[in-house]
């Protein structure tokens, strides 16, 4: 069991990081991606976005409503290709921040007890899963993605480290599909 | 070729990155690690101050006045223990800002112009490496360590997220050998 006060740190940092990481830096950073059909740090921060508006708030509140009598909606995964379209990452950002401080005070709102964490929803494919889980998970996915951006702005400088790719991790992670 | 402005605009976001993430976040988070031998983000951060007072610029004033004509000192991967003794994660995170501060300001004395980019220095165990090469390792190196941080604090919840676990790419990183 995890504690809802330690998730809730790491969830409140993340908008900050990622701005103190992104913002003003170069587009070849920002921009360039792993290929066709794969992420850029920008698309990124567009789909954080578009997690705090139909996935994490709406499933806690789907389990405290509803319990698992019906699945949560599935999460669109190119939901956030509506969140990016024709803004720059500067108002992306800001986004994301309003957006993350607006789903903690719902969280806050929801005022969840001890108890509460073991109800249960169903989540469309996955089947039985908690309050609990689906809290530990909003926290993880900031770091998976977290992950995927340092994984995908390094790609913008794996010829350039020449015979050093050897040392550098990232340089060969595949990313373990994300999803 | 990469450019120095690229490299030098990433490079000097990272430190403000890592004290937004980290500062004042629960130890479970910044003091957990993948196991027995494995860092935590705090022994991260010691291995970042340490590259900054040995490493990189060190080396690419080799580069630039003795050329490849004798081998770089090699890197203590355990050189971090020393940095980290005593020492708080607040405290780390002051010493990595003012120690890439530093180096930063030492880049610049350095006044490189592009044709020292293609100046050859001789690594201990890859060998020939250009100038170039190095300064786009410190950018990738401050990505690979961002990359290993964020594979290390999702670890602390690899069980709690139950079975979203198969979507989140972060939790089946094995690190790919970051050295």
């Amino acid at each position: 069991m995890t504690s809802v006060h330690d998730t809730v740190a790491l969830l409140g940092r993340t908008p900050a990081a990622l701005d103190a990481l992104l913002r003003d830096l170069p587009e070849m950073w920002t921009a360039g991606n792993e290929g066709a059909g794969t992420w850029s740090a920008f698309d990124v921060v567009g789909h954080l976005i578009h997690g705090e508006r139909t996935d994490w708030i709406p499933r806690a509140r789907m389990i405290l409503e509803s319990g698992d009598s019906r699945p949560f909606e599935s999460f669109d995964r190119s939901g956030h290709e509506t969140e990016i379209s024709g803004r720059s990452l500067h108002q992306l950002l800001d986004l994301f921040a309003a957006a993350r401080s607006k789903s903690l005070e719902a969280l806050r709102a929801l005022n969840i007890q001890p108890a509460d964490l073991e109800r249960r929803g169903r989540h469309p494919a996955l089947g039985a899963v908690t309050l609990s889980q689906l809290l530990a998970t909003w926290a993880a996915h900031d770091l998976t993605h977290l992950h995927q951006i340092s994984r995908v702005m390094a790609h913008q400088y794996r010829g350039a480290v020449g015979p050093w790719s050897a040392y550098l991790g990232v340089m060969h992670c595949s990313g373990h599909s994300e999803l």
